[in-house]
């Protein structure tokens, strides 16, 4: 059991190294020498945990999904605002992006060129924005004449230009770029009786 | 002045060349001898024109500004929607995007970790936003109680979103998301007298 436990910490802490190295060097230049050294463990012992760089990215990225689930899964009172919860979660998701390696990581090698994934970070967030349009509608919450796959198509492309942008300059990553964004937003999207109950910076309810 | 034409034109190959594998294989897993045999020229001449695999990477980058520019420099009539032109050039950007290799391979270089460039396509495509907006709200074209900068960046934000997404699907790039993003945002954006003179889909007035 202690052998056991040993082993998923050296795991962890080389999946958070390799996490580390891929957010500075990007996937094709990282080492596993460097991987192995940042985690403080041999390059045998890495070998032992992980076949090749692939793998190692492959459990990048799933550990990135549990982290962008963990901001995104959260039960809602009876009651709340669905765009509020979407609001809320683009927060959570932005701020999780500057303060968590592995998350970010995980989302640059999703935007790298030739690999093969397993895991599919933006269609994954994708699918979890579009479930929270459709609830939203679905709870009379949008103005009628606005497009489900409108918002869906704009909530994905701002927060996917807000993380590649964050990549290189942390200030699209602060919170204020998703507030100028859902205020210039609300008027279109929301009847004019919910428009006093949202805010745009979001209620801090999650992931803080 | 033949030797000179003949070396213009094998520089321009190798550029072309460059844009198609790094876009293909990105910038740090791209190898020169690849780039050399596309263009259909020797090593040799290949270092004769670019000392380094990052020189090649900077002129691509620099070309696809060229392009980039060429895509959002146009005259305005007078009397012309300046919202219209901003949207008619995000169409343009991102049909741009979709068939033209350099500007693909520009812009994915500048989303690459750890290179020092000497052309930031995403600040200069910021700032012609940024203008864009800038003469929009002089025009009397913005809500009263919209903030130009939030404009600024739902715009950039939502339209880099279309670039990363497009580099992995490219219906990411097809105009019917631009269309829905500024379906969406009309309404918020222009008073309700000029929403009936909008093209949400663009005029295509440009680069067709």
């Amino acid at each position: 059991m202690v052998k056991q436990a040993r082993a998923a910490r050296t795991r962890e802490a080389l999946v958070r190294s390799a996490a580390e190295i891929f957010d500075r060097d990007g996937f094709s230049v990282a080492s596993l020498t460097a991987i192995s050294s940042l985690a403080g463990v041999s390059n045998g012992a890495l070998h032992f945990h992980f076949a090749s760089k692939a793998a190692l990215a492959d459990a990048v990225e799933e550990e990135a999904l549990t982290r962008l689930l963990g901001v995104a899964d959260a039960e809602l009172p009876p009651g709340a605002s669905r765009v509020q919860f979407l609001v809320d979660v683009t927060f959570g998701l932005t701020r999780a992006l500057s303060s968590d390696v592995v998350l970010r990581a995980g989302f640059g090698l999703s935007g790298e060129a030739c690999r093969h994934r397993r895991v599919d970070l933006y269609g994954r967030w994708y699918e979890w924005v579009e479930e929270a349009v459709r609830q939203a509608e679905a709870a009379g919450e949008l103005r009628p004449e606005v497009s489900a796959q409108g918002v869906v198509t704009s909530v994905v492309a701002a927060t996917v230009g807000f993380e590649t942008l964050g990549a290189r300059d942390a200030s699209w990553l602060s919170g204020a770029a998703v507030n100028r964004f859902w205020s210039l937003l609300f008027p279109a999207l929301v009847p004019a009786d919910l428009l006093a109950d949202l805010e745009a910076g979001g209620t801090g309810s999650l992931s803080r």
